[in-house]
């Protein structure tokens, strides 16, 4: 059998986590990369701004990278597409909000984007030898696709983000009929969506959010400020149009709710009825109870709109007693305290906070169990690979695969970089490339490692305490210092003794040395440094990262 | 009026917060604290081990305190005890399971208290003017007490934490006849657990628990390893039950697990049958479907016996495919994503891992709003104040309070060092007395403060630079660097050409201060930093603490 009869899939991205997803389908000679996205840090990467996908491998064979294809607009999918293109021209492919957004994103890196190609639900485009076709799917950002790739020895179908909403809000119900008909013509394998693969039932539809946010709507008596996630389109415009039938003006608040709302009004993903949208400067020129202000910072990030004016520091506005905060969204793991701080300091305010699950104002965009295993039915695929989530979520949707007849050693609990390799018949792991996180921090890319890492958790714990000695370097005699700096490590005022007995240890080491040739200057250090710990520790409990510096004239 | 017909109820900790509850009683010269807690440190608390409340208020007044009552033996009532009978000698009073936990952790901290008077439900103290009596709650904690304070202008009820548990595990239903009794009798002012404020109906009985563990311990075909709060007695009793019904022995893992589990046995909390405790290194003497393993880390914490079991890094024992694990716990708002790694690398070990709320092994222990809703009915007070919750749950049980019928002006959301004054007929806000948090790292108490805090977050985000230089003292010049020596901020092997530059910046410094007197030196520094600052944020969009040193010779 030629290699060319092997279909290989390869999760550069997104298994085992959330976030980053990225994967690779390669047939022959071609590869097609399905997303590209990125992922938020975890609390213990300190000072990182986000994480990419190790994208080494595909780096090591862009030449044989045909496309791109996008699933949606959400950062997770699109947001480590700047560094793919950064070293790779291929055309890409996406649903026009997708590129929309894409096209912000690159210009914030000053990358160019050479073919952007817009595709609809049922357009069909070549890429190699995969013939790919694009299907629509229910999510919490407009436009969204589910893609299948026909190769000569069979079909792929990836959900993307889903659910299955059957009476959304535009109107644009998932093409299920198309799901059907693939399961029938044969899928060789089902790549699907796990986020809520642990939820029993069905996720609730976008509809029922209109009902709930008009009711808070009638019931306001002041301003209404809602947030939620600024991607979160369809949500943006159910609060938009809510306001346009209770006669309110609406206001933005935040960079990235303005560039959206435009980008996706511009592309004619909401409509904003005329004289509707004022700017946050003309808020006080209308009375409180027909003002609407949708604002960024739904998950509490302490820089964003909401919390500035939850703790009475944003720039232009201030929230006051009778304003009511919609809060329509759900912390991401992680996120609940700083959630919570932001609810309570805008409760101290007096302002009413809605948030409670029970408020009805958001619904998840991810399907439920009896949604994953509709879209399991219908594709009826030969083998399976849970994606997007947790490894705990992928088990979960593991074995909701088993319960509807799919055998478990067709079923691929797979991990990022993992090759998972398939023949008309067959399937299996044949092997492993390099794949991982990429740390971004500021404007270097990669350059924050292990060892920078470690040091600054250690310096987050205790900080650091520098020993600096001028000594002669003909005889090795002391002729300035020992100093100490220390910095996070103790209040200083306070522990004027403690520093003093720590140049005292120091003065001992250095006599231990003294007209010791320069060559041994480094176990000397290495001393310096241990009996400084050991001291310290003793005193303090705490073991600060010490630093000895020697200095020679 | 004298000032003895006052009664002040100050909260030195625990509103607005989850953690470190402490209340001052005080009625003319006599003071009489309940509790004293701890919290666990926040994620932006960086270094801190714990946190107590600051006593300023009860240490400038230790003269007048007459006792410190407790409620129960949960760390955020008792964590801080060390540090308050430190400076104060006083009598303490709690139950028998209660004290049993001070003295373990008294000892910790070699702390002597010098009367620890055990009481029982139905039992009444004095103190200085206060006459106190005890009742029975229920709780996650065996011996759980409510407190009462009778004094000369009217009766004080404080709950504890506490549910309604209809059908205990232990038999011992919270007293509601005496919250009835002392309703009837008249109480002028209620503080009430406010936790679940925000959950509709009732907390599910300690009972159901029981049969949810049993069905896990009937299906399991292999070990069962079973996490939960050490503290959580009843639990572990359930635990240590359903084993002995099941036929399998019961080994323990984690210090505080032990600790707990012999304390509790020993005062009689605990009935552990002849024979079915056994040492982890006896473990592999037993068929695996004769073993049941009690471990710490039901929070994910990464040193806990279940984290390193997770992680294969425990010293004694390892999990293996066909064990079951029991997580009968929520976890702690922030502990989310560390308790999610910790149930994926278990499920990778090829563990059964059973955490759902779905699945029964866990209520919680604290009441819901239609038992606060009763507790409020039966205690009947005149003014109330809502404890124990963050400050959205203390204003939620303010609604709640409301709604039964008691007048919004009578209800104190308070803040902690707020003094709440009261006479028999009226109550206000009557002053501020200092509160907030004191952090504990390694062992200083109240040494880190806000500065040491905010290098450790600079340090945290990217790191430090050091700059040292020698000059000659008499004209100036350079003798020897400058030297640059970063940690945090990127990796060195990579940055050659960045520290370069940086030197080359220095150097220019330097330059422009030749010649210049020693006087000089202070603003010479703050121009380092100033251009080193500015440079390294254009090339790397970061911002290390860069800390200019200069050694004169």
């Amino acid at each position: 059998m030629s290699s060319d009869e092997k279909l290989l899939i390869i999760p550069i991205g997104g298994l085992g986590e959330i976030g980053k997803n990225m994967t690779a389908f390669c047939y022959g000679d071609d590869i097609v990369v399905l997303d590209s996205g990125m992922a938020f840090p975890e609390e213990d990467m300190l000072g990182i701004d986000l994480v990419i996908p190790d994208m080494t491998y595909l780096l090591d064979n862009k030449d044989k990278i045909r496309a791109v294809v996008l699933t949606h607009g959400h950062e997770d999918h699109i947001g480590s597409l700047f560094y793919l293109l950064k070293h790779v021209d291929v055309p890409v492919y996406g649903s026009r909000l997708t590129l929309g957004l894409v096209e912000g994103r690159l210009r914030e890196y000053s990358v160019q984007a050479n073919s952007l190609m817009p595709v609809a639900p049922g357009d069909m485009i070549r890429a190699g030898q995969f013939e790919i076709g694009f299907i629509q799917v229910n999510h919490s950002i407009a436009d969204a696709l589910g893609i299948y790739f026909k190769t000569p020895i069979g079909t792929v179908v990836h959900t993307g983000d889903f659910k299955i909403d059957q009476t959304p809000v535009d109107g644009k119900i998932i093409d299920i009929h198309k799901f059907a008909e693939l399961g029938d013509q044969g899928v060789l394998v089902l790549l699907s969506d796990s986020t809520n693969a642990e939820r029993p039932g069905f996720t609730k539809s976008e509809r029922t959010v209109t009902e709930a946010l008009n009711e808070h709507f009638r019931m306001a008596k002041g301003r209404i400020i809602m947030t939620t996630f600024a991607s979160n389109v369809l949500r943006l415009q159910q609060a938009i149009s809510s306001a346009y039938e209770f006669g309110r003006k609406v206001a933005l608040l935040g960079r990235s709710m303005v560039t959206v709302i435009t980008k996706a009004a511009e592309l004619g993903y909401m409509t904003i009825p005329d004289g509707v949208l004022i700017g946050v400067e003309e808020i006080n020129r209308y009375p409180d109870n027909q003002i609407l202000i949708l604002t960024t910072g739904s998950q509490g990030e302490p820089m964003a709109a909401l919390s500035r004016l939850a703790f009475q520091n944003h720039r232009s506005m201030e929230v006051h007693r009778g304003d009511t905060v919609l809060i329509a969204a759900t912390p991401i793991p992680g996120n609940e305290r700083s959630v919570g701080r932001t609810i309570d300091a805008l409760m101290r305010l007096g302002v009413d906070v809605v948030y409670e699950r029970s408020s009805g104002i958001h619904v998840s965009g991810h399907g439920s169990q009896e949604e994953l295993k509709l879209i399991l039915n219908l594709v009826r695929p030969k083998f399976f690979i849970p994606v997007h989530g947790e490894y705990r979520m992928l088990k979960f949707h593991g074995k909701l695969a088993n319960e509807v007849g799919i055998p478990k050693e067709n079923v691929f609990i797979g991990e990022n970089g993992q090759v998972l390799e398939f023949t008309r018949e067959t399937g299996r792991v044949s092997g492993k490339v390099t794949a991982g996180k990429i740390f971004v921090d500021g404007l270097g890319i990669g350059d924050v490692g292990n060892i920078v890492m470690r040091d600054r958790r250690q310096l987050s714990q205790d900080g650091v305490l520098i020993v600096v000695v001028t000594l002669d370097k003909q005889n090795g005699l002391v002729l300035d210092g020992p100093d100490i700096v220390s910095r996070g490590f103790v209040y200083v005022r306070d522990a004027d003794n403690l520093i003093n007995e720590a140049r005292r240890v120091v003065k001992e080491v250095l006599e231990r040395y003294q007209n010791a040739p320069v060559t041994e200057w480094m176990p000397m250090k290495s001393d310096m440094r241990d009996s400084l710990t050991k001291y310290l520790f003793t005193k303090t409990g705490r073991k600060p990262m010490i630093l000895p510096i020697i200095m020679e004239v």
